[in-house]
Order: structure tokens, then C-alpha cells, then sequence
């Protein structure tokens, strides 16, 4: 396997397009289109939310269709809370890309990502949808990237390719979401993040979402930045197999290689979301070995994700452990505190659950003042472990989200 | 029942005193004693985080005693994950404290807040016990509530007085934390939020616990600042009976009339917490109704409490309730969201899971530019209900805590 440059048009058969609808006040670009010119077989992942945005409706109900060959996407509107007109307007907003495409309507899928409780302005979208559909291009997969964004600093896309047999496969995704990001999507699964992944291997649909759920599981629905769970994230994943490889049909090796590297690319992203996080100037890894069950290190590593406390404390590079050992205790999950160990910065600072005597707080400070910083929690009870990704915790957050919706 | 001036010391029979030792590196008071003249009937919850710090081991392990006496306790310091020498330590101050006092050592309880990981400076303590024990006074209840504080900016207090039958019963206390509260205790129950409460009632230690953890639960366990759960998080009550009251020994009218109270008494030391929370400018109080169950009514309610986005919102005062419908949704309880109401600052917004068309934002804006805030989400599937707080979310909390240990 090897990293190559590009994201959901690097894979042969995609292209895609961006372009400014007039839906964020700001005139940046909007509206987004990924297109496969082929069919291909799709699996998508939505948000637990109890709320769930109207393009999330729509895209669920048309999943089950046996082919897919488009993705419409806003952003700067969530389209959610809007009622049984925000039902429509999504489906609407589907059915003009599929027909301006000449595909059946089931085979176009939509997403939304922004501010909930505005109507969609689904007459600038129509008005838009002929422009979006002729700059199609293979090229275009930044133009997507970039349409996607909403408090987003960075475009994220990344691609791989790697050999399937006698065939060389790509696999590229683009997501955005730096706030608001708490996922736990389930296949057919959550922030509002939003994650597009294509790949030109030829692979049923049913092996296709398997390999989407192992995916995320230990990617998307591993990062946080503030906890809070939104009600439009969506991972799709399209499949058109134009690499030719054999398709993949069970859970045979070439499921296993094709799966460690989707696994790989959403990886990435996921670290990019985190790295972009608002307000982030810095990127966390938790990772927590020792655990009983797989399901156990994930709950502590998510919770100790998710601390404020921590995170403000990276953000100034204290070496504040404290925090670290108060957070792991407060997954639920039981452990004897005797027994853990907890590095910082690659430097151990509690062992068998009592501070290290030695432990060198400038040097610490030191570790804590790189733009990665590095956080592993050892339980010592088991051979199960899992990775969390987060971001640290400055004022400019709550900039951002105290004017939010103005 | 009246509201009455007054604390820890307000109900007969109980002294307190507060004094520096040196543990708080700014000189201001960081020890603390409670002390019942006759012995007292006691109950306490602790925090349900795995890691425990050795104050509340020490203490748990005592509370089976038949009777208390006196509470010592140390700010500056959480004494967690010290080790051996820690747990030492922490019995140690208990000794010291039963010894001064001349009772026997299971009647002393201990409790600590402050950093995680330092050496509890049992010498300073040890040294400043006998000024701490000759200063005890029944207007000590002050300087009790001041020595106990960490980053709180204000002492909090409160008292009542009610008629059990022929007697009046006085029932008062003291709290503290501001910081890492997001409680969950268990009676014999979580912040480092640390609570003291009082009674001369008489009442059996049975229906003392009975009553303590009812309130909990309606009162400090739904209280949240950021989300983290503390390793201290520690509430005593002690009831000494000198009021006189025919004792409470079973749930009779006395009991329900002595829990209400006691509930009133914690209901507004949590508002308090919320209000002087880090960096808060705003108490945010959040009713559930019409759930299937209280208990579902909770986890929403909290779910809400602690979400980062709506608390950002709520501090520019920006109506963005979009927050609040993404976070109901989040708390993994399942409702209809087509029924779901939701009114910000007693304007409605949500109606039947969709915005109100003529929502004033302008009006709303203005509602929540006040100091106390009021959101209110109707399931409309239930009959059950819950409520829970916090404060905004501002700048000011990122300061304070990404400096805390330097």
C-alpha cells in the first residue's frame, strides 16, 4: 500500500465538482457533487441522533437500492428541524442531481452540513445544479473538498493505493467537521461530520458495508473535538470496480487487505478532523491498552478524549496527569486504579496507579508543547486496546461557537 | 420551612473553623474542621470514579461506624494517587483531627480537594490541628465554607428551618467546586464538588442515608460545570438530634417533610455551584418533560447540561437552539422527535420537532442576556420529568484551566 495525493476522484471512474450556491453568507463555495461514471455499489453510515436531519431521512430511505452513482452535498445549512418542507426540499435536492445526471432517483444520495432551523434554499440549489453537473471533472475532487467545509481551516482528502491480486486498487476520501464532532454513526451509523470515501475495487455491496463499519469504528467514531453529537453526520462510500480486481464477495484476504487499508485512509482523515478541531492548535492521541474487551479501552479512551480539563491543560502544555487519571476513572468502566499506568507525552507518569516519583515536569512541558502530543493509558487487566483522537482546548473555541449562528 | 442565614453551624450543636496551614500556595485558608458537640448519626456519598483518592477510602471505610463526630478537611491538595503513602496520610489527618478532639478514630471523617499527585504535606496539617480544634465556634460555619474553596470565587451556604411535629429542626450546609464537576456519587454515591450538610433533627442513620441519597440525585448529581468527574467527590451529612424531634426511623410524614427540606437545601447549593462555575457569567437550568421515565428525563436533561456548544451560545446570548435539539438527541435515549418541544429562555422555538416560524430572535437574545437562563424540552411522550445545571461556557473557564497546576 502506498499514500498517494488526492482524495474521492484519485479512484478511476470518479469525478466530482464545487462551486458557490449563495447559501453561506460569506460567498465561499457551498455546493457539492460526487459522481461515479459507472454504477457502483454503496454503504453509508449515519448519525445515532435521536434528531435526524432531513438529508439523512432521505439518504437512508434510498441506501438500500442495489446501485449509486451520485452524492449531492451542501453546506452552510444543516436542513434539520425543518419539518416535513425540510423532508422535501432534501429530496428534492436529490432528484434535481439525479435527473440532471439521467439517473434514477434512488441512485443520487444527499447530505447537509450547517446551522439547523433555516429552510434550505433549495431554489438557489436548482438554479445551481446545471453549472455543478457540467464542471464535473476528475480534477474536481479538491473543488468537493473545499464545498464541503463550514468552520473547517483545511481541506482534509487523502488516498491510497495498494494491490488486490493482480490489480492495483485505489481507495480516496475528503471529510470536513471540526465542530460539533462526537460521532457514533452506525452503518447504515455519527458528528456533523461529513466523509465521502470512493475507491475503484470491485466489491459487493454487502462486503462494502462491512468493511465501512469495521472502518469507522476505530476512525470516525473514535474523534471528538467538543463532545457534542450532531444530528447530520454521514459517512458514504462508494464502489464502482473499475480497478477489475476479482470481486470481493466474503471475508477472504483480499477483503482483510482491502479493509486494513480503508481502515488506513479513514484513519487519516480522522486525524486531520482532529487536528483541525476549532480552535485546535494541537492534535491528541489516547490510546488505552490493558482492557479487558476492545468495547472497554474505547469507552475509557473516548471519555478521556472528551475532557475539557484535559484539553485545556495540552493547550498550555501543563503536565497536568491529574487530569488524565481523573478522566480514565470516569468511563464507568471498572478497573483496579492499582494497576494503571499513564504516559504523557511518551513519558510515564503514573505507575500501578501512583505518581512516578522522578517524573521531570519541564522535560514533560517540553513533550506537551509539540503540535502532537501522544497520551497512552495502560490498565494492566487484559490484552484489548483502542486509539481516540481529539484536539486541545483554547479560547478561540469558544469564539468560534458563541457566534456561531450570527 | 423558612430560609434562615447561615451554614454548617446554623442547626444546634455544631461548630466549625477554618484556618491557613500552608498547603495552598497563596496563603489563603486551606483547613477546615466540622465538629458535633454529641455524637451524630452520619451519611455520605462518594464519586463513582474508578480512580479514588485516598480521603474518600479512608472515609468510606468509617462511615459503617454507628456515630460521628467531626469532618476535617483540606483544600489545595486532592491526596489521589499518592499510593500507599497517600492512604497513610490521609488516615493520618483523621487520627490527628479524632485525637485533638478526643474521640475514637472511626468518628472522624476526612475529605481533600485541590491537585492530583502532590504529597499531602501531613506535617503542615498535623501542625495547625490544635489552632484548628481551639478555634471552633458555632459562627465558624463561615470560615468553614471559605477554607474548603479551590478556584470557587464564593463561599456557598445555605440553611433552613422547618417543624417536625413539635420541634423546630434546623438543617444547613456548605459546598464547594467550581472545576472537574460532573458528579455522579453514590450514598455511601460524583465533582471534585465536596458538601457538607448539617442537621440537629433526630434521625435513625438508616433514614439519614435514605434521605441524603434521594436529594443527591435530584440536586448535586445533576449539576455539571465541564463534564469531568472528579476522584473526590465527596457529600457528609450529619444529623446530632438535638432539636429534639420525635427521632425519624421510618418513611412517615416526618421523613417525607425532612427529605423535602433536605432537598430545597441541596437544590440551591447546587445552584449555586452552577452559577459560580469557572468562568461562568450565567446559571443555565434545564427542565425534561413529558418522558417516559425519570430516569430517561435525566440523562437527557444532563446530556444537555454538558454540551459545550450550547453553552458557548448561551454566553454571547445568541438563540441558536439548534444546540439544544442536537443535544437532546445525543443522550442515546430514543423518543419521537416530531413531538419534541423546545422553549429557550421561556420563548418557544421547537414545536413538534420543527422551528417556529415566528421565533423573535431579537426578544431572545434579550431573555438570555439575563443571569439566569431557562431551557425547557418537552417530549410530549411521557408523564415523567428532571432537571439539571450549569453556566455558559466562556474564555475565562480555558484560562483557569489551562494554568491550573503551574
Amino acid at each position: 500500500m502506498i499514500i498517494v495525493k488526492g482524495g474521492v476522484t484519485k479512484a478511476l471512474g470518479f469525478l466530482a465538482n464545487g462551486l458557490a450556491a449563495g447559501i453561506k453568507k460569506s460567498g465561499k463555495m457551498d455546493l457539492a457533487l460526487l459522481y461515479s461514471e459507472v454504477p457502483a455499489a454503496a454503504a453509508a453510515a449515519f448519525t445515532t441522533n435521536a434528531f435526524q436531519a432531513s438529508p439523512l431521512k432521505v439518504s437512508r430511505s434510498r441506501i438500500s437500492n442495489a446501485m449509486h452513482q451520485a452524492i449531492i452535498v451542501n453546506s452552510g445549512n444543516a436542513n434539520c428541524a425543518n419539518g416535513a418542507s425540510g423532508d422535501k426540499d432534501a429530496a428534492l435536492m436529490a432528484d434535481y442531481a439525479a435527473r440532471s445526471l439521467r439517473l434514477g432517483a434512488k441512485e443520487a444520495l444527499v447530505a447537509s452540513t450547517g446551522i439547523i432551523g433555516k429552510d434550505l434554499p433549495i431554489g438557489k440549489i436548482k438554479a445551481n445544479i446545471p453549472a455543478l453537473v457540467a464542471g464535473l471533472s476528475a480534477k474536481g475532487g479538491d473543488r468537493f473538498a473545499e464545498a464541503i467545509l463550514t468552520t473547517d481551516t483545511v481541506k482534509k482528502e487523502f488516498a491510497v493505493k495498494l494491490r488486490l491480486g493482480y490489480s492495483t486498487v485505489t481507495i480516496g476520501g475528503a471529510c470536513k467537521g471540526v465542530g460539533m464532532i462526537y460521532p457514533n454513526m452506525k452503518v447504515e451509523k455519527h458528528a456533523t461530520l461529513l466523509s465521502f470515501l470512493t475507491t475503484d475495487a470491485a466489491i459487493s455491496k454487502r462486503m462494502l458495508t462491512e468493511a465501512l463499519g469495521e472502518a469507522i469504528e476505530d476512525s470516525f467514531n473514535m474523534v471528538s473535538v467538543d463532545g457534542d453529537m450532531s444530528t447530520n453526520d454521514s459517512c458514504f462510500m462508494l464502489a464502482n470496480g473499475l480497478a477489475g480486481n476479482r470481486s470481493i464477495v466474503s471475508k477472504d484476504k483480499y477483503y482483510i487487505d482491502f479493509t486494513d487499508a480503508l481502515k488506513f485512509v479513514t484513519s487519516e482523515l480522522t486525524k486531520m478532523l482532529a487536528r483541525d478541531g476549532e480552535g485546535a492548535t494541537k492534535l491528541l492521541e489516547i490510546e488505552v491498552l490493558g482492557a479487558k474487551s476492545k468495547e472497554e479501552a474505547a469507552r475509557v479512551a473516548r471519555k478521556v478524549s472528551t475532557s475539557n480539563l484535559l484539553k485545556c491543560c495540552i493547550y498550555s502544555a501543563d503536565p497536568n496527569w491529574g487530569r488524565v487519571v481523573a478522566a480514565s476513572g470516569a468511563s464507568g468502566v471498572r478497573f483496579d486504579a492499582s494497576r494503571v499506568d499513564v504516559y504523557l507525552g511518551g513519558m510515564k507518569a503514573v505507575s500501578g496507579g501512583r505518581r512516578v516519583k522522578d517524573y521531570d515536569s519541564k522535560k514533560a512541558r517540553k513533550r506537551l508543547a509539540q503540535d502532537k502530543v501522544y497520551i497512552k493509558i495502560d490498565l494492566n487487566s487484559g490484552r484489548h486496546k483502542a486509539a481516540a483522537w481529539t484536539c486541545d482546548f483554547s479560547e478561540e473555541y469558544v469564539r468560534i461557537n458563541a457566534n456561531y449562528s450570527t
